[in-house]
C-alpha cells in the first residue's frame, strides 16, 4: 500500500519534502502550526505540536511520523511510540538534538571528537571554565536554540548573567572557543534497519550564526578529512540511533582536528545543495529513510554545487516578483523559494548552482541570490 | 505576487506538475474529475470540466489556467478568455489538438511535412483514398482519440463502416500508411511572448498504439534530422500559437523524410525522460511557459536517458509494494508512480534511467520497470 508520511511542522523543510514525496509515490500530510505556512499544500491539519491530542489525531491517519523541526516534546513523542506509531527519528535519538548537554555527554560516550565542554550552573562555574580554556568560551542554552540564537561568546563569567538568571537553576553548556579553519557538514541517512549512506562532506559558511553558503563537496579537503568526517557521521548516526537524515556540523580546526559542533536530525540547510547537485536529494533521502525504503545514491551530479541562502528578501515588493528576472539572467541557477513573507534575516529561499568551475559556480550562485534581496 | 496556476484535470500530468510548482514557488491548484485522482494533493475542486460554471468558479481564484488534457470544450475555453482569464494554451491553439482534421489543414497551410491525408465521409471516399495510396490507410476519428484509441489501419472502405455509421455525417480523417523506420518526438516550450526552447529530439517506441519506451536523445540521428525536427517543432509551435509545452510526434520514413504524426499541447509521455534527464524537466518548463516565466535550459544531464512506461501494474497486490524491491535492486532507476490503481494496459508509472552507456541504460530501465508488472 502507499505509505502515508505525516510531517509535524509546516516550515520550508516540510515544504521541500512535498516534491520528492509526490515523485516517489508517498502520501505526504503535514501538521502545520498555522494556516498559510510554507508546506500549506500538504497541510491536512493545523494545530499545536506540543498538544498530545492534536498530534495523536494527526498521527491516526499516517503510517510514519517525521518532522520539520526537533521541537516536539519528549512526552508527546513517547506517547506516540506507546500508541504503536512509527516515529522517525524516534524520541531516543531526538533527545540528543533537543538538549545539547545530553548530546555532548553522549558524544563523549561514543568517543566522538568534540570541543571541550562542561555544564555550568552559575557565573563562578563559567568563570572557572573560561580560566581553564584560554580566557574565552561559547555559552549555549541547552534547549531551543537555532540559527545562532541561544549561542554567545563570552570572556567573563558575568557575560551570561542574564541567561543564568532565567535558567532557573538549570545548567548551561560551556564549550571551548575552537580556533577553526573552516566549518564542514556531513550528511548521513539511516534506515530503521541500520542501513546508512553518506553524502560527500561539504563546507559551510556562516554569517551572524546563520548558514549563508555551502560548497559541495568541501574544496581542497584531504582524503583523511573526507574519511574522518564520514566516520564521525556514521558513528554518531549509529550511536544515537538516528532514522532519517542526520546533519553533523563540524569544525576543521587550525591544528587539523575535526570536532563535532552541532547535530540536526532532519534535512538540514547544509544539505540543500543535494536537491539539484546529488543523484538523490536529502529530502527524498529523508523520506526514503523514514518510510524504510532503500536509500538512493548520494554521488554528486556535477563536480561542484554551491548553495546560497536568500536571507530576508526584498525590502519592497514580493519575493516572487524577483523570480523572473533572476531566472532570466542566471539560467544555470536553480532557485527555491519557501512561500514565506520577507523579514530581515529570515530564510526565505535558496539558490543552487552546479558546474565544473568552482569560481564560476560561486559567482553565479551569489549573483542570482543577490537579485532577491 | 505568487502566481496561482490552475490545472484542469487531475491525472498524472497534473500530478507531475506539483513537484516543480512547489520547487519554483508557484501556487498550483487542480480541478479534478473525481476524488482520489493522481493529482489529489493539489486538488482544490472536483467537478466536470465540460461545465462552464464549474470551470469558471475554479478559474476565479487563479492567475492562469492550463491543462492535464486537451478535452475542455472550445465554448468553455472561449468563455474563460472572454472573462479575461489567462488560458495557456489558448483555445485557438488547442483546437488543433482537439480536431485532427483542423490540425492537418493548418499544418498544410504552414507547409509542415506530413503524411498525405483527406477528410472522408463514407466508405466510398475512403475506398478511393485507399486506392490512391497503395492499398491501405490509417483512419482516425478527428476528436477524442488517444493512446491508439480512435485509430485504425484499414485495407478497404468497408473496414470503417461502424465509425462512419456513428459519425453522423461528420468526416473521418484518412491518412496514408507511412512506411517509417522509427518514430521520433520533438518537445518545444513556448511562452506567451513567443520565446521558445527546444529539447533534443527523442526516439519513441509504441506498443499497441501506446508509448512504451523513449530514448533521449534519439540514437544515431543525423544532424539533418535533428535540425529538421527542431525546425518543424518551432514552426508548428509558432504557427499555431502554442503556449506551454508542445509535443510533435514524428515519423522518420524509410525514404528519409520527417513527417508530423500527432500533436499534443501539454507535457507528453515522450517528454517524461526530461524530469530526470534534462536540466529542466518538461513539467517545470510547462509551468514556466504558462506562467510567462523565463524558460529553463533543455540540455541533457547525461549522455543517455531512457524512459520505460509501467503499463498495467501487478496482477496481484499494489504497485507501491513493488517499489522497495525495485529501488533496492536498481539504484540508478528513478521510479515515478501515479497513484493510480493497476488495470491492464493503463499507464500507472514510469522509470527513467540515465547514464553513459546506452545498452546498460536500456537494460536497467527495462529491468526496473519489469518489477512492477
Amino acid at each position: 500500500m502507499t505509505v502515508r508520511v505525516g510531517v509535524i511542522g509546516g516550515g520550508q523543510l516540510a515544504r521541500m519534502m512535498i516534491a520528492p514525496a509526490v515523485e516517489i509515490g508517498l502520501d505526504i500530510r503535514v501538521l502545520a502550526e498555522d494556516e498559510g505556512m510554507s508546506a500549506q499544500l500538504a497541510a491536512t491539519a493545523v494545530g499545536d505540536y506540543r498538544d498530545l491530542e492534536t498530534v495523536r489525531a494527526f498521527a491516526r491517519d499516517v503510517d510514519v511520523i517525521t518532522f520539520d523541526h526537533e521541537h516536539v516534546p519528549q512526552d508527546v513523542l513517547r506517547a506516540l511510540v506507546a500508541d504503536g506509531i512509527q516515529v522517525h527519528p524516534g524520541p531516543d535519538a531526538l533527545q540528543y538534538a533537543q538538549d545539547k548537554l545530553v548530546m555532548r555527554a553522549r558524544l563523549a560516550e561514543l568517543d566522538v571528537p568534540q570541543p571541550e565542554w562542561a555544564p555550568v550552573r552559575d557565573a563562578g562555574e563559567l568563570q572557572r571554565f573560561i580560566d581553564e580554556h584560554g580566557g574565552g568560551a561559547v555559552v549555549k542554552t541547552p534547549r531551543g536554540g537555532y540559527d545562532g540564537k541561544g549561542v554567545r561568546v563570552v570572556r567573563s563569567g558575568s557575560d551570561a548573567a542574564d541567561w543564568f538568571a532565567s535558567a532557573g537553576g538549570e545548567a548551561l553548556l560551556a564549550e571551548e572557543l575552537v580556533s577553526f579553519r573552516r566549518e564542514l557538514a556531513q550528511q548521513i541517512a539511516r534506515r530503521p534497519s541500520g542501513e546508512m549512506v553518506a553524502y560527500p562532506v561539504v563546507e559551510t559558511v556562516q554569517r551572524d550564526g546563520v548558514c549563508a553558503e555551502v560548497i559541495a563537496p568541501a574544496p581542497g579537503t584531504t582524503a583523511r578529512v573526507v574519511e574522518l568526517a564520514e566516520q564521525i557521521g556514521r558513528r554518531v548516526a549509529e550511536g544515537i540511533g538516528v532514522t532519517g537524515m542526520l546533519a553533523v556540523e563540524l569544525f576543521e580546526t587550525d591544528d587539523d582536528r575535526i570536532l563535532v559542533n552541532e547535530l540536526a536530525m532532519r534535512p538540514h540547510n547544509s544539505g540543500h545543495w543535494s536537491q539539484d547537485g546529488a543523484v538523490t536529494g536529502q529530502f527524498e533521502q529523508h523520506l526514503r529513510a523514514v518510510a524504510d525504503l532503500p536509500l538512493g545514491r548520494t554521488d554528486p551530479r556535477q563536480p561542484w554545487t554551491v548553495m546560497i541562502n536568500i536571507l530576508g528578501g526584498p525590502a519592497e515588493g514580493s519575493l516572487a516578483d524577483r523570480f523572473a528576472p533572476a531566472m532570466q539572467e542566471y539560467r544555470d541557477a536553480k532557485i527555491h523559494t519557501y512561500g514565506k513573507a520577507p523579514r530581515p534575516g529570515r530564510k526565505v529561499g535558496h539558490v543552487n548552482v552546479s558546474g565544473d568551475d568552482l569560481e564560476d559556480v560561486v559567482y553565479t550562485a551569489r549573483a542570482a541570490a543577490a537579485l532577491f534581496v
